[in-house]
């Protein structure tokens, strides 16, 4: 028998072990959350595992544009006021939210989910560029928005696709890089600021 | 038809709102965790949900200590090498751990599970002090030694309990305040240099 510690009961230390697998979570963290569990009544924790495997069992990737949905085809994909000539092509679906936040993109999307970098092990075969080639080849489709993040990954997954898309005549675009609103100038980073140079525009 | 964001399809809405109601995970972390077991495999997701079910379900008070554990009496208790005349008086289970970790403690425990605070509605009556009231009169125990937080909670909760102990013969003692191991005494705050000074030893 242990003299070690009661607290960690088996089943609490695998609770743990589950919030640590988290993305950003310590195992103290971990090990908090994992208290805080066991003072939700029953009913609450049953609603939170609940919550886990319906979410896992009913979402899954729209048929058109791959992002995560409850239903066969996502509402954006449905909305018939949207325009379909336009597609944006997003890492993920957290990018999807951040546009339609803006309120001011009536386009479409295409969650590529990932980016490519061969250091781990995610090949452009591993994203859904078939599908948006796919979408494409359909016809009606006049611009594609490389929405990546401006990173090296984002960086070679735009230009990766665009390379496939200009033979098709398509017309690819990509965001503007430049100094963010609000932003002291003082304190941004040179390829922030050659950045802005370099995409000056006439007022 | 609402034209809104194809990602927040409810199930992942629901699970979202589910970890936003963790302690320290606001809504843009708890979104992320959604996320996250979306890209789970099945197996795993049912893992992590059976486990704060199972946790839940299986850990429960220690008939003696009133620590978690999944057995009736916990590890401690049971131990026969733990020094059953000293009763170390805690907030929580976390604070067991944490005294565990330091492998000098050979006596045994009682967990609160929460200090006196009325502000939160927490009067003496919802912690577990009947239940120790109740171990010391079965006698035996000969210390408690009184651990909660250097906090106003955990020093009223101290106080309030000593003073129900010392009617009854036994002898209580309060974890010594002090400086950190490893401070630097120009950062210290005012409090804590007096409660070093006011409790200094000859050396």
């Amino acid at each position: 028998m242990p003299a070690q510690n009661g607290a960690n009961a088996l089943p609490l230390t695998i609770l743990a072990e589950q919030f640590a697998k988290l993305p950003g979570i310590g195992m103290k963290t971990a090990q908090r959350l994992a208290y805080f569990v066991m003072s939700m009544s029953e009913d609450e924790a049953k609603a939170f595992a609940d919550a886990i495997v319906r979410a896992h069992k009913t979402v899954h990737a729209c048929k058109i544009c791959q992002n995560l949905t409850d239903r066969e085809i996502c509402p954006i994909c449905e909305d018939g006021t949207r325009d379909r000539s336009t597609i944006c092509v997003v890492e993920g679906p957290k990018d999807v939210s951040a546009f339609e936040r803006t309120r001011e993109y009536k386009g479409v999307y295409h969650v590529l989910h990932g980016l490519i970098s061969p250091i781990d092990g995610i090949t452009p075969d591993k994203l859904r560029i078939t599908e948006l080639l796919r979408r494409i080849q359909q016809g009606g489709v006049e611009e594609v928005i490389m929405a990546t993040n401006p990173t090296p990954e984002g960086e070679a997954t735009a230009m990766y696709i665009s390379k496939l898309l200009k033979p098709l005549g398509i017309k690819v675009t990509r965001l503007a890089f430049g100094l963010p609103i609000g932003a002291i100038l003082e304190y941004a980073d040179e390829v922030t600021l050659y950045k802005a140079l370099e995409n000056r525009n006439e007022i």
